[in-house]
């Protein structure tokens, strides 16, 4: 954090600094990227990201928008840029990026949004990608479960302060679960590790990665986590 | 820039890897940064920035405005972040940020701007900060010159593709000239290193900084230019 002298900010362990949370899904198909954090372009860059049809949003908070027009890199060489989001999202988006909704873009290497409004399941390629409503504090934030060929492989719930039954229900045996875990102390509007660790229970995921990780959760206390609990960091590529 | 091979882009030099372009001023008095770009918490943090007092905005282009929520950390610090910018740049702020202008902030944390708009100068501790109305394509940005007890200390000129006349006078002999200087060739919105050049002809500051770098122009390109032109790189710190 910026001004802070903490023991994770002054970590020796790089994987205790983080950009802000998104996730990238590369399929033999099609890629696409979960969220455009003010990150976005210093992390398509680190990663190499080299091709990207499609940007799907969990909510329209500046830690998940406010690199969107880095897009715009991708929109040029498809020549637009498909953007799932909820009608609550897409409105936002639309507010915030006026200058790439309003149609009036100039120049051709301008960000072409082509916006797709998520009411439910949704595909990309061979993945059938559901959306999981879930409490964010006040607001409601999606979740995403990612399955292919009838399996579920992956959810990632990177903002919630509680997962209702009915979408753990849904997502439950998933391969990967990766959960919004702030940090050991409760916050209002995200999962404490020990509510993340909770959700883990009663979804009974393979394995549990924390996500959305503040400078109170240092990459160490990883050691005292479950055996098929794990913190994620910047970086992490997993295979499935 | 995402997904380029250039040679700037694959350059060993890391000066060649740039990110948006700001600027950081302490004075004796307090501190501010002109802009702050999607980078801002990450060259915040690389800069050890520990006290900021305000944000000073040349105009509202993505490139120059999507990291002001993280400004949060210093407000919270102050109580509030005075915001100076015209009247144009700060509807855009109030429009992109709206939860942080409506004053419905709920949490202690969260960003309290104070805005001010620039209409003419202004003062920050015992600099005059000029504003300097320059087109950049067509729009009109701020940039702005920055004198203390009188002489005209540094003029910064992120944004343009033309200086006025009036402009160029009232900056002429400035110390230090950090003037847009895109690239070599031609760009609508932006000064190349040609037009940046006949810019500092005319204003004869004792120094010119080149900024707002795109990777077709290298660091490696100083070596070629005049003995009191330099071009600009992150982290570069100037004392007066």
């Amino acid at each position: 954090m910026i001004g802070c002298d903490c023991e994770v900010c002054r970590s020796a362990d790089p994987r205790d600094q983080r950009l802000r949370s998104s996730i990238y899904v590369e399929t033999p198909e099609c890629s696409w990227v979960v969220d455009t954090g003010p990150d976005f372009r210093t992390q398509a860059l680190r990663q190499n990201i080299r091709r990207l049809d499609a940007v799907v949003f969990t909510h329209s908070h500046t830690d998940h928008i406010m690199g969107f027009d880095d897009l715009r890199r991708f929109s040029y060489a498809r020549g637009s840029m498909p953007v799932y989001a909820s009608a609550a999202t897409m409105r936002d988006l639309e507010r915030v990026f006026e200058f790439a909704f309003n149609g009036l873009n100039r120049f051709p290497g301008y960000l072409q949004p082509e916006p797709h409004l998520v009411t439910g399941p949704f595909t990309l390629g061979g993945t059938v990608i559901v959306p999981l409503p879930v409490p964010h504090g006040n607001a409601t934030v999606n979740g995403y479960l990612f399955t292919r060929d009838g399996v579920a492989l992956a959810a990632y719930l990177s903002d919630a302060s509680g997962v209702p039954d009915a979408i753990a229900q849904q997502i439950s045996g998933v391969k990967i679960l990766i959960i919004d875990a702030l940090r050991p102390k409760p916050h209002p509007t995200h999962l404490s590790v020990a509510g993340a660790l909770a959700v883990a229970a009663r979804v009974r995921p393979d394995t549990t990665y924390f996500t959305h990780i503040a400078h109170e959760l240092p990459q160490a206390a990883e050691a005292g986590l479950p055996s098929d609990t794990y913190v994620a960091y910047d970086g992490l590529t997993l295979s499935l």
